[in-house]
This record gives structure tokens, sequence and C-alpha cells, in this order.
């Protein structure tokens, strides 16, 4: 008995963890307050730095072409991110996206999109990361995100997506699909009224929830984020801000938090999502600070923990009732 | 010695309370989901039928005409609120407005504003009125509104008021001199940036403080409300609602929880502050789910104590830093 406790624990420590999949990719930024060169950027990027600063190792799936550069993935792999699932296109070019902000900072347009690499994206699950409890899925087709759920093994503890108005548009039946094997959606807030047909959210809630997963998290940018689980919602604030520099990968960062905190606790309660979110909108406070990823790759968990107190004093009350 | 102390106890429970100033009004009221007839409005109706849920007397200071309905004021009295300060003008209409809400219901256009008796408002403050300590000034010009602060002999320990982006057009001046004699000022989000040209709502916050009001409320509809005050900011959320019926008057009701919080409990400190702004939230989610005042004339002690639960399950969250 004692050995197979002992035995469990190390199964414990060393083989659950958590699989990120999503693009990794290069971005051109324009915003009111500047312009960035091309600069790394892409879903699995934003969630793998946002996430390493909760859990380790983080099983990375992705795919680059031979133009992304070696010391970005070196300084993924000293976070503790594995990179076995990033494939590398040597004769390719990767993802890449450029759009320009406007003034209110929640709505922006495409400049230019080059799908490369990920056009024939075929992500392949490695044996080494098929004991992972947590899978959180970036903005991909759909079908792309469903192939990474057919190919586990055993189902993981808690199925994470991320989608887009696109999809919506485009592969609506490949994500109904999808939404029926899912825990948890992440979208905003116009993406839910798209998805559901319904303008208030609460009554898209209900309605996306029916579609499958049994949690929902509804991101409205600079106002919040709501979770909803059957007949209860949570709202985490965005922190006030004096300047949003760039909310590029904004949305990344908050799943990386939330699931990052989820794949550390290892609990999956309302209870501990709410927590969960908190995290995320912290972790994207950080994030739309700076061009891309730069904010990310400079805070400390002292950083962390100080923004995680300026969000309890910013809505934490005590009220005694009459 | 004694004596005093009897004497100042009497004074508090006898003397010091509210004076709400502000129109009383018909309102016509068309949105996505309904249309009302003519109907009873104006920012001094719903303040005070907010406010008297926590504190009496209310002594109100407005103008009607002789077309307003004598019950509706026979109603306000029996909730506490004084009206020696309503002017009633036998042979003149009341204000009237009627406007038509958009599918968001954080927009509207005005279809017609008839100024009436408002065109000329000088409202008189009674001696009864003198020993007030709260002020809460409705949206009204801000000459009118300064008006009501001159006549006071004794200046009240708070002075809050509400004004609006027509204001900061036509009155700039009047406005700005008004915003160096009062405490708090409440305005929505684009009120907070035309007034201070900042995009920012912080850097707004900023701007504005320095132009009198040591606390500034930025209302931002289904998105909650901010409070600013030096350094700190607080946020409370609005309640996330199946259906949004008619959100004329919500603000106003926001501002009658708000004040009546604070003339119930004579505490101005920021931390009250945070729980009057909850309080005034949680009374604005139910002027919404009905037209009008209707849903305001309805509600108990008992549904404000459980809509105030709902708002402290929504946000509270308590975090373990790791």
């Amino acid at each position: 008995m004692y050995h197979l406790a002992f035995y469990n624990f190390l199964l414990l420590i060393l083989f659950m963890s958590l699989i990120v999949v999503g693009s990794m990719a290069f971005d051109a930024i324009e915003t009111p307050f500047g312009k960035s060169d091309k600069i790394i950027g892409g879903a699995a990027t934003y969630i793998a730095w946002s996430a390493s600063n909760f859990t380790k190792p983080i099983k990375q799936i992705s795919v680059v072409g031979g133009d992304f550069p070696e010391e970005e993935l070196t300084a993924l792999k000293a976070r503790g991110v594995e990179l076995e699932g990033v494939q590398i296109k040597k004769d390719e070019k990767s993802f890449f996206w450029s759009g320009k902000y406007h003034m209110d900072m929640n709505t922006r347009d495409t400049i230019e999109t080059q799908l490369n690499v990920l056009e024939n994206f075929q992500p392949v699950v490695p044996e080494s990361y098929q004991d992972c409890e947590f899978l959180m899925l970036g903005n991909l087709a759909p079908a792309v995100q469903m192939s990474v759920i057919d190919q586990m093994k055993t189902r993981p503890k808690l199925i994470v997506i991320d989608t887009m108005n696109f999809w919506m548009e485009v592969a609506l039946d490949d994500l109904k699909k999808l939404l029926s094997k899912v825990d948890v959606l992440m979208v905003n807030d116009s993406e839910a009224r798209e998805l559901s047909n319904e303008y208030s959210l609460v009554k898209a809630a209900k309605k996306i929830m029916q579609m499958g997963p049994k949690y929902l998290i509804i991101k409205k940018g600079e106002h919040g984020a709501l979770l909803f689980h059957a007949d209860q919602v949570f709202f985490a604030p965005a922190l006030p801000l004096e300047d949003v520099f760039d909310p590029t990968g904004a949305g990344d960062t908050f799943a990386g938090g939330f699931i990052g905190h989820i794949a550390r606790t290892k609990d999956i309660s309302f209870e501990n999502m709410k927590t969960a979110i908190i995290i995320g909108s912290a972790m994207a406070s950080f994030c739309v600070e700076k061009f891309g990823t730069e904010r990310l790759k400079e805070i400390t968990k002292e950083d962390i923990d100080i923004r995680l107190q300026q969000f309890q004093d910013l809505v934490n009350f005590d009220i005694e009732l009459r």
C-alpha cells in the first residue's frame, strides 16, 4: 500500500500537466499610441508565457516556419515549456498577422493575414503528452482543435477552448461538434451574441451551455469577464489602467492565467474557477502594458501578487445587511 | 452635559436629513421590447423613490405643472418625501421627454423635449430644509444646481451632483464653477471623456478631480460603475440580467441608492462609499426591470437584501497568495 501511494504521489508531481495548443507566429501591430515591428505573437505563445508563472511543465503543440527565432524557443524552454509537439517547417514561413486598433482598443481591423505554416497544420500529440490532465486549445480551426481531442487516449480532466467569430461564419458545424466535447468555452461578448443569436449575455450563456460546455467565460475586454456555470455567475473586473498600450494577446494571456492556476491547483470547482478568472484578468492587465509579449517576459511572482491584491481592493466589499 | 447630549441626539434623529433636487416629469419611452404611454419620470422622482428605502425624511426640491398627478405626490409623501420645496405651477405643463433606445440599451435618441415648467425653474430652499446634511443635486442646468448651494446657510456635509454632456456643450463655465463647490460628481463614461478630453478613464478621473470633486463616480451602464478618490479606485459591477426592459432613470436610481445609504449611515468615508455604490447598483438593477418607476414602487426591503447578496456572490473572491 505504501509503495502504491508513493507511486501515485510521483505520478502527481511528475506526470500530470498541461497541454497548450495554438499558433506561434509573427504580428505587426499599430495602435493609436505606436507601431511595432514584426514581433513574436500567437495564441500559444501568450498562453505559455502566462501559464508558466503557475505550472510546469507545459507541453506545447504548435507549428512554426524556419523563420521563427531559435532564441524564442530557448526562452520558452527555460520557462518549463516542452516543445516536442512544436513542428518546425524549415522551408516554410510562420503564420503572420498585422492589424490596427481603433481608439477604444476593443475593436481592430486586420490589415494582413498570411496563414503560411498554419494552412495545413495537423497537430500531432506526442506519446509523452498523453498523461496530461488539462488541455487548453487556443483559437484554431475547430476541426484542428478536435483532432487534438481525438488523439488523447484518456480524456483530460478539463478541456478548455478559445474560438472566434470567424469560425462561427465558416465552420459552424465543426464548431458545434467540438462544443459538445469540451468543458469550458472562452469567447468575447460579440462572439457569444453571434453564437447564440441572443443579445442578453445571460440568455446567450444559457443557450451556449446547452451546446455542450458546462462552463462559459465571456470576455468583455476593458469591461472584465463573466464566468457562467448552471445558474451561477461570477464577474472578474478588468483593472482600470492609465494606458492600454497594446491589447494583442490579452485574451490568450487571460486563458494562460486561467488554465495555469487550474493546472497548479488541480481543482476544477466553480469556486476555484472564480479565482482562476481573477488570475487571468490580472495576467491580461500586464499584457496590455507593452507591445507583444514584452511585459509578460519581465514580470515576477511579486508583481503578480501585488496586482492580485489590487484586484481584491478593486471589488471586494462587505455589506452588513440592515 | 446630559441635557446637551440629549439635545444633540434629538438633532441627529429629527433634523439631519437629505435634500434631493431635480426634475419631476413625464416620459414616453420606446425600447426594442416595448413602448410606454406618457408615464411619470424625472431625476428627482427616481432619486426619491430609490433613496426612501434607506432614509427619511427626504426633502424634495422640484417644479411640476398642473398636469402632474396628485396621487403621485401623495405616494411620495407616504414614502417620507417632503414636498414643501416642490413648486406646483397650476397653469403650466410639466417637463416632458420622449426617447427611443437602441438595441444595446446604452445609447438612445431623444425624440422630443418640452421644457415647460423647467424653462424658468428657480429652486427655492425652504427654511425647514436648512438643517440638511446631505445634498443630492440631480441633473439640471449647472446654474440652477449652483443656486441651491448658494441658498444653503450652512454648507452640507456632502454635496453630490449628477450632470450630462449637454451642459458641457452649452454651459461649461457654469459647470466648472459648480464643480469647484461639490464633493462627489456622477457622470457616465462618455461624459467623463468629454469633460476631461482624455480617453483613459483613469486619466479622465485624475483631471476631473483636479476641477474640484474629491470623489468621482463614473457610471458605465451594463458595465458597472467606478468610484475614484485620490489614488484609490473601486468598481461596482452591474448585475447581469436576462432582460433590460427600460434603462430610463437607472442613473438617478443609482444616485438615490448611493445618497440614501450615505444619509442613513452618516459616514462619508471612502470605505462606506464603496458600499454606497454597490447599493446604488443594486437599486439600478431593479429600475431597469420594468418601465419607469414601476419596479421601484414594488420592491421590499427583503428584495433589496437578496439582491445585495447576489452582488456579493457576483464579485467577492478570496485569493490565497502563493
